[in-house]
């Protein structure tokens, strides 16, 4: 029962007692499950059917996102802190293949009403990066980054 | 320059214009990147040689997951707040293979250095889950869910 720590990537390689290295899902505490939904949908990503009046399900080129109620997130999680004002300490980035792409990304999502935090603009190092904010303010990146080549399933590869 | 919108997973499929679907990295705000960095090498998993003295990288079934300090982040997001106290509202999820898997993992975490929220337990829906912090408060649920097939990669596989 310990195989999943001996996958070559979905699990951890270094000990057979290892957490294997997964980001499943990752869930995002919302204050309003419809409002959340329908922006991700704006943004064109595929809900899954398995989603339910509490949890939805997107499908992406890795782990799925998940909404869900935020107080419920608090009390499922067993922390006693609500959830904090201001920026939550964590992005999520979508790579892609093209500084253009980038810029039309950020363009749609301002379309799917999402608040631009930062426009599109070449960084030092050579990337083209903005960032947006969702109806609960989850920040997301978008990123073309040249040291970082996509894989076929849109995900970087890394050495 | 649209291609990725016309992938079957890791871009969107409603509209050519659409956001394409992707977490092509988490990245968590750290206070102190070497203990965290020490932390996620303690859970067992591999990071990339393409990491800096300013950013962790460890690859993971899915896209990456990035170690950034904090206050970097705030910045680098072009988000005028400061990182709220209390929980942050998001979490990312391991799903595992059984739940006497869970049980192993939460415990190795333990061992790692992790704080446990709670230990693993067999929820109503048949799911076994548990949670646990890393040393900034970051949430990661650990969890059986034998309604969620996982697919060679480790990754949830939903209809």
């Amino acid at each position: 029962m310990i195989t999943e720590a001996r996958e070559p990537r979905g699990g951890a390689t270094l000990s057979p007692m290892a957490v294997p290295a997964r980001v499943s899902l990752v869930t995002l505490g919302v204050a309003d499950l419809p409002r959340s939904t329908a922006f991700y949908s704006a943004l064109g990503w595929t809900m899954s059917p398995a989603s339910t009046a509490e949890v939805s399900f997107f499908h992406t080129g890795g782990g799925l996102l998940a909404l869900f109620g935020e107080e419920d997130l608090v009390t499922e999680s067993g922390t006693l802190a609500a959830v904090g004002p201001g920026f939550r300490g964590v992005t999520l980035a979508i790579n892609l293949e093209s500084p253009g792409a980038v810029d039309r990304a950020v363009e749609e999502a301002e379309s799917a009403g999402a608040t631009v935090l930062k426009r599109p603009e070449t960084a030092p190092w050579g990337g083209h990066v903005g960032y947006f904010a969702d109806p609960d303010g989850h920040v997301w990146e978008v990123a073309h980054n040249p040291g970082f080549p996509l894989g076929p399933d849109g995900l970087p590869r890394l050495p």
